[in-house]
């Protein structure tokens, strides 16, 4: 069967089959005496990753992002970066020296430094990211563990990446913050039952969290903490929120009596923490909204679809 | 300037002064305690890489052993594996299943295991590997650090590669094995003064080590392993050993006082180790054969050319 008619999740679950691997997680854990080392890998093309009119730079950022967003929902700080780059060799040298400049801008930022990796030949641009980080097992987050009455919260504003897609200039969702100061506040509460990032829209991310944990949402739309106000644009972006991929924003379970502590954390730590609903033991996945409850869908991006 | 124009080896030093990245290694360390942290990534695609007629299972096999051949030359012992794969959603679900049981069967051959990745939609097949390994501070070999007087060694036979790219059935190169317990032989023995494994051609791995260490070699032909006679064939299989990318075995400067120690631990790991030259201290790498001293050429596989 092709794989088209598969799909990514479908796929990745045959794999991890053959290979004994742990899929429950997008990162890896070593054990190393009371921590563990984690490390995760992202691969990016040209035709499905990059919106047309990206700068090298913007693309160079992106690729180091998504790799210390995912240590970020792990609550890990990040001890070095790898890029394998696979360029066509048409290509400008100008070109790969602004993605160079893109992904050295971005580890800085976060505190951390491009170790190494690979330089490639290829017929599309393809780039593979890996990033290696640090966690304390006490503090460690996992996407498994959350519990009936916890409080489900979301870091910054959503409905930042549909609202770059539908827009102008769509280049502009390649470049965001990975929420690694988030992430390392929120595991230091002992409080985060479970937390993964947001990078297929959060309807998505809290499907795949159900499957795990054999649990449900109740979500209140309104509730959903937006980057602008929707009223002036044809769809609300809290539907860009919930089925548009792109915001890698936390997404976390919290025990109720630590949220208070959580949402202060997370302030401290300059960034914000919102509730925008409760774990159920059914394992539906509701919207609440104006006081009516509807199923909330599940799409959002999937590759090989 | 394209990069075609540029060349692989003179594209990645344009990126490390960007990112600043010491690139003296094809590995990355991370301090621990009295340990490294090894890290390496490989990125390798359908076309440049892969021969026409290969199976999925041998393409597999292929992308973990490159990684683990990396961690070998550092004397490091693999702590896991990821695979980022890239494929194109015409590809049929078989060929995944034959590529996830050679990287599988790769990783359990050599006490190891898949422990995470990435499967994304690309146009081209492109797969890349991430290890992660682990090796004593002590023991690490790197690339720089041999002295004049050293002894020149390869493990196993060379020529492997070019005789099974010009069989007809080239895809036979792409299934190796990794010499893992021939680097930690010679990691014990405290007498490697550099390594690094010949992934594209003797010859060229000599220049690399020479323009690190500004250091000449004087090898001699006669005495570089070869794994079967060459009289049958067109081309010597000495000059497939020099000149041919994809035989994978490590090359070692050993103090020459260490030598005996070198060959023997090798030899209980099950492997071979064969003394081949000198490291000499003008920059030249001269070629001894049959009484006659000329130069070996500086070429080999190089990516972009």
């Amino acid at each position: 069967m092709k794989l088209k008619y598969i799909g990514e999740r479908k796929l990745i679950k045959l794999i991890s089959k053959i290979t004994n691997t742990d899929i429950s997680d997008d990162c890896a854990f070593l054990e190393f005496g009371g921590n563990y080392i984690v490390v995760t890998t992202d691969m990016i093309n040209e035709r499905t990753h990059i919106p047309k009119g990206s700068t090298p730079y913007q693309i160079g950022w992106h690729l180091v992002a998504i790799n210390l967003s995912d240590l970020a929902a792990k609550g890990a700080k990040p001890l070095g970066v790898l890029t394998a780059l696979g360029v066509p060799k048409e290509y400008d040298l100008n070109f790969v020296k602004g993605l160079t400049k893109g992904m050295e801008a971005c580890a800085r930022k976060f505190n951390t430094e491009i170790i190494g990796g690979d330089t490639k030949e290829n017929d599309i641009l393809t780039l593979c990211g890996t990033v290696i980080g640090l966690v304390k097992k006490k503090d460690v987050m996992l996407r498994k563990g959350m519990r009936t009455g916890d409080i489900v919260c979301v870091t910054g504003k959503l409905g930042r990446a549909g609202l770059a897609l539908y827009s102008d200039n769509p280049s502009k969702v390649l470049v965001f913050e990975p929420r690694l100061k988030e992430g390392l506040a929120l595991a230091g509460t002992s409080g985060i039952t479970s937390c993964m990032d947001i990078s297929d829209g959060l309807a998505s991310s809290l499907y795949q969290l159900s499957e795990l944990n054999r649990a449900g949402f109740e979500i209140h739309y309104n509730k959903i903490p937006v980057s602008k106000s929707g009223k002036d644009l044809k769809i609300p972006l809290e539907e860009f929120a919930l089925y548009t991929g792109g915001d890698y924003e936390l997404l976390a379970t919290v025990k109720k009596p630590k949220l208070e502590l959580a949402i202060r954390a997370v302030k401290r730590a300059g960034g914000r923490l919102t509730p925008i609903g409760v774990v159920t033991k059914h394992k539906d996945i509701v919207l609440v909204k104006e006081g009516r409850k509807t199923a909330v869908e599940n799409r959002g991006y999937e590759h090989f679809k």
